[in-house]
């Protein structure tokens, strides 16, 4: 078994090359500039992980992981069009580079690059893995559209939060890990219990994202504190603030949220912590993070198998920045 | 053999159910106006006689061409992004009727419907059609950036401008075609001859239509004449006109790109007709179709089995409008 740095770094390694032809080097170097701004490949990963936790990693488990980090990177080139973002890991984004049509035509044509490894692998789990991918895919975009629609909605429940978090990023984590697993021969039920630890570990993360942008030490969490509350951001933390903060409070953050002012974020933490957000918040990132980890115990395969994708639990979810 | 018409009926009449979920309707109601808006549907029509030429039209043809129809209507709408049109059809464009990130993302997520199409035909040929949809995807890709690069460039050759045509329209017409053949066994050679049809036919119709928008009867044509002049757009007449005309005629071509006067469409059609710009078309036109029907005549099935694919260069070429 490798440890999910080992296979971390395997696959960054492998993946630094040139993935698309030279021309027309209008379309395919604005493609090579966003793959060369990193990242931490944690979905690729968790593929090689879902395969050797059932079998030693298959050359088509490579393809499919390639596949996942080009569709990943295609859902960021587009969201950050979307989303109007500028800056993207310090540098400029694809549509601030260069300019919108080739942000689109670049995403497009990085979608149709991560087809074409998935079509690599062989005859006998192709259709299933299409049949995942393509499913994932699609509620990915789901996803994004239901975060658009709740920006411009004054009220969402936390369920509909939480539906909308596992669609726009739990569900590629949950489903990088069953290709996998399917690649790996794996059984119907480990599949699914495996997706399922995928699906809870998403969430976790989102809420521990959501917290440490609150919470966190700014030393350690390497950005401003207070970013989502600045941009009014709906977040698991000022969704459960509305739902238990007093008719006051209610209004305190509806001003809040309606001006600018420089004690914005200072007042806003002010409630959320007279709430108890932060600890509710917590326990519930504790609580997902069980059950994520309670889905691994199940999985029919000895335990020392485990221990790398306990460790990606562990660098997700524990880590303090 | 069924006639290009009956098969673009039944195919018309299949695609006119609900490809995509109902929620969320903010995403899938704009995919849904989009398809409503119709079209020829040549496509995949083309995909199910490229199929019937070799064998009865088997059920994953239909499958195919329901993807290929889909895939056509994704860069429909990314393209309408890209060039600001505000009309397809005489309705509103996705991104004017509700809003560009709908629109980006509808697109996107048109595109991953198409590949579950793909993914519902048999093991035996997924490879392979999977390889030629991926190819093809890419160069339609391809060519859109090409058609924006030019815009910006003064001077682009007639073989430049071909290709161009040929990777933004020609080869999904040709595929179209290939994937059918590929699922009615056809052996490699015939393939390669009715892809070679596919890919001759499509950049006959587009001189033919950059012809039309000059020289058309505008009662027949349906669109005002010289649209293409007005928009300084850069086609067959206008790169020919270039390299034949005179030193002062190409000094009028320039000052009359740099303005919109009035008479810019019959002062442009004047030095077109001196420099017999329009035989020209008609006699490039001619040729690649004459070729395209050569590729056909190649083909070796019975000669009568080609009779609908004939009725189909005949509907895209030889018509007046």
């Amino acid at each position: 078994m490798q440890s999910f740095e080992s296979l971390a770094r395997q696959f960054i390694s492998q993946f630094a090359v040139r993935h698309f032809p030279e021309q027309p080097s209008t379309l395919y170097e604005p493609n090579e500039y966003f793959l060369n701004l990193g990242g931490k490949r944690v979905r690729p990963v968790a593929c090689l992980m879902g395969n050797e936790l059932f079998e030693n990693i298959l050359p088509d488990a490579w393809q499919v992981a390639n596949a996942i980090e080009l569709f990943h990177n295609f859902t960021l080139i587009h969201d950050d069009i979307m989303d109007k973002s500028p800056v993207r890991r310090g540098k400029p984004t694809l549509h601030e580079k260069y300019d919108q049509s080739t942000a689109i035509l670049a995403g497009d044509v990085m979608l149709v690059f991560a087809y074409e490894y998935l079509n690599k692998i062989g005859k006998e789990f192709l259709h299933k893995i299409l049949h995942l991918f393509n499913k994932t895919a699609r509620e990915v975009c789901e996803g994004q559209q239901l975060d658009m629609d709740y920006e411009k909605r004054k009220a969402v429940t936390l369920e509909e939060y939480i539906r909308m978090i596992e669609l726009k990023t739990s569900v590629l984590l949950a489903a990088s890990l069953q290709m996998g697993a399917i690649l790996g021969g794996a059984g119907e039920r480990n599949q699914q219990l495996l997706y399922e630890f995928g699906r809870k570990l998403g969430i976790a993360f989102q809420i521990r994202d959501d917290y440490l942008d609150a919470f966190g030490d700014p030393a350690k969490f390497g950005k401003q504190v207070g970013g989502d509350i600045k941009k009014n951001k709906k977040t698991f933390l000022l969704i459960h603030a509305y739902s238990v903060s007093s008719a006051a409070q209610r209004n305190e953050l509806d001003m809040l949220l309606q001006q600018d002012s420089p004690d914005k974020v200072e007042k806003t933490l002010e409630i959320f912590t007279a709430c108890h957000v932060d600890e509710w918040a917590l326990e519930l990132k504790n609580k997902y993070f069980r059950e994520a980890l309670e889905h691994l115990d199940d999985i029919a395969v000895l335990s020392s198998r485990k221990s790398p994708l306990k460790e990606l639990a562990a660098f997700l979810i524990e880590r303090d920045h």
